[in-house]
């Protein structure tokens, strides 16, 4: 069970009336959306699953450990779900072209009982290509291009780029990213599924979680539809001056999925001027760094709590412990965890800073399929109410095609130029000790 | 050696000639407090570090590995000396008071051949306790209290509180945190520098790089002194709205870094209404995350990069990878990941965003040390700046009380129920699903 609590949001009633209208335009816009097959992340948990269990099934029979090639929208969904199902272990991702970590990785596993799936939807992302090439080369060190090919599951565009091209013309096993499915809306689809099945993550649950999300996602009143409550938390705060945007879960397994939201909130909802920018904090360990600056700083933020109520394992303090702690003792440390969560909401709701609460009975694949659901309902449906489209990301290609400039791409000798010349003026106000 | 470039800051020489006198006085100001000695932590490069050293050379003798218990300032620095330089194997933390993450850690280890070192300043941090006892009684089972005492040891004010009362009366190894040095401000106190000894890290050096740092951060002019200009940067955009500081290394070995300066900038100067909230990023992996936020959103960012100039380990990509990425033929990781940095910051210098870089030769014990030091210093001139107490965090109080409070301590009764009252009020609005 999934409980979102927003009464401490200083949402009223009478404001979230007004609300209505706008949020029923803008679910039938994206259902317009939905309809017209041009967004596709709604349908991903109807869709057969089939493609990438079968693989993963094959794939498990040789190999034991899985390395995920892929950066972003490719990595953060199942990087995210094997934390909180508690499946990372022999799971490993290559993500930043860090040497150090590369060499880490390298050092870590042994290649002939990996799996390498290759993730990148265009087919030539920078980082991706660049571990995948220099993976491969060192592996032909160790096997033939023909055994490392049997170890390889590439993900990609059904049709297009050079990831598909290769897949084709080398016969390697591949798994699609539906075209009208971005990479950060794409963890449902064989993105995260190929992954999470490889590593025994109960997909079907998952899948079935965001399913029943949906339902509730398509209720037309803010009293019952979670998307909905968070679209309009965020909205009315963002306009009242609020841009920042915290998340902090009390349960250390939803760490990643803080920075699967920060993608998706910021990539979606960061453009023309406008957006939130997404905070990650945790709890407690946050509150012994950010909280001052919390309750005592500026009005700038809003708060999501997320709380777990039935933790997988649990410890209780004995009876025994010194006077001076006796308000701690026969404690269980969930206990003292969410006193912690409801003393800390309770300063900060003291001191006037509006939070949301997602409370999750025990998280599991179904708790966060859901969880994964609502809240791409809830970033689609807000790019509607910030009058922006929130599946493009045109703010990043300047700095890629700098970047390709630097590195010498043929025809972007001008950006490379431009970006020396940055560095140059950058580089006369120094300080160097 | 270490370069700050700030170019690209939108410091113009004008502004910084204006800004060094309420530099200097704040510079003055500080000075004062250190000579006062209300202010300890501009002298702990200077204390001898041998009773920490000779501990961690004795408890080694008969372990090998660390439990540090502590949490925010008692636990960061330590943690993020650690992965700076590549020290963490055998190296655990128990922060929070997940059971989940203890139940992890303590199957993680073999208590046998731990050392456990218990940090708290006040001696009665919630979250410490409560691991310290659950620990204990759970160890209890594998050995006696004797057996436990010899791998302990307690790091914490040399004559008040529960942890200093019970290395007296047990007879238990112990360390000191100043009692004119906070939490946030102990990395180079005993706090950071005995788990860095256990772990076998240079203390030397970092205490060196420290000292370094600190003539630097002595230096009456903006062209000259770092901490100076890391003042001028936040103190002077802050000003001009921009509320947020994203701190983004191209290192993943510095990815902790970023959370010990998180606590530091937020609880030193997030008060009064006033504060700068500090943003992790992760360069490149936050490329493909947050980088269209910061480029397409609102103005309302400054940025600091970092840079390691020489990877401890490096690889060039092949000559004969495919026609479409010929661009990256030949390349090592490094010039990729430079590239990424340099294209990257140039889009964001094109987009009007204000940054700054932090360019490391080598990221050693040293330049870690100078890096601790330079950015504590600005701290707590920053604090002068925005006429705040830099060393205070009155505003976590607040938040504690209710929390002992639901815990049942005796007296906070009162703060049980309205902490209660507020959740029944927050769960009034509620979604089930």
């Amino acid at each position: 069970m999934v409980k979102i609590k927003y009464g401490c949001s200083m949402l009223t009633e009478d404001l979230l009336e007004k609300m209505e209208p706008l949020l029923t335009e803008a679910q039938r816009w994206l259902e317009g959306l939905r309809k017209a097959k041009e967004v596709g992340f709604m349908d991903l948990p109807y869709r057969d699953p089939s493609p990438a269990l079968e693989l993963a099934r094959r794939m498990k029979e040789t190999t034991d450990t899985l390395v995920l090639i892929g950066i972003g929208g490719s990595s953060l969904g199942a990087e995210c779900v094997m934390q909180a199902t508690g499946k990372s272990k022999g799971f490993y991702v290559l993500d930043n072209v860090d040497p150090e970590k590369l060499s880490w990785v390298l050092s870590s596993i042994d290649p002939r009982r990996c799996c390498f799936n290759v993730v990148s939807k265009s087919g030539s992302t920078t980082e991706t290509v660049v571990n995948f090439f220099v993976v491969k080369s060192i592996l032909e060190r160790h096997m033939s291009w023909g055994e490392l090919k049997k170890r390889l599951v590439i993900t990609t565009d059904p049709e297009k780029g050079f990831l598909r091209e290769l897949a084709i013309k080398e016969n390697i096993a591949s798994l699609e990213v539906p075209p009208n499915v971005g990479g950060r809306f794409s963890v449902l689809s064989d993105v995260g599924l190929f992954p999470a099945a490889y590593m025994g993550v109960d997909v079907g649950a998952l899948l079935e979680g965001a399913r029943l999300a949906l339902d509730y996602c398509s209720k037309p009143s803010l009293t019952e539809n979670p998307a909905w409550v968070l679209t309009a938390f965020h909205y009315f705060h963002y306009r009242g001056g609020k841009n920042i945007a915290v998340m902090m879960p009390y349960c250390e397994r939803l760490s990643l999925f803080v920075d699967w939201w920060r993608q998706l909130w910021a990539e979606s909802l960061g453009k023309n001027g406008c957006g939130q920018t997404p905070v990650k904090a945790i709890g407690t360990v946050d509150q012994h760094s950010q909280i001052q600056l919390y309750n005592d700083g500026p009005k700038d933020k809003v708060i999501t709590f997320i709380v777990v109520n039935s933790m997988s394992h649990d410890f209780t303090l004995d009876e025994n412990i010194p006077e001076a702690f006796a308000y701690l003792r026969a404690k269980t440390l969930s206990e003292v965890l969410k006193a912690s969560y409801l003393g800390t909401a309770s300063a900060l709701y003291k001191n006037g800073v509006p939070f949301i609460t997602v409370e999750i009975e025990e998280l599991n694949e179904r708790s966060l399929g859901m969880l994964f659901m609502i809240y791409e309902m809830a970033t689609a449906l807000s790019g509607y109410l910030y009058n922006l489209n929130p599946f493009d990301q045109p703010g990043v290609e300047e700095g890629k095609r700098l970047t390709k400039g630097l590195l010498g791409y043929a025809g972007l000798e001008e950006k490379a130029k431009e970006a020396l010349d940055i560095d140059a003026f950058h580089a006369k106000y120094v300080i160097c000790m």
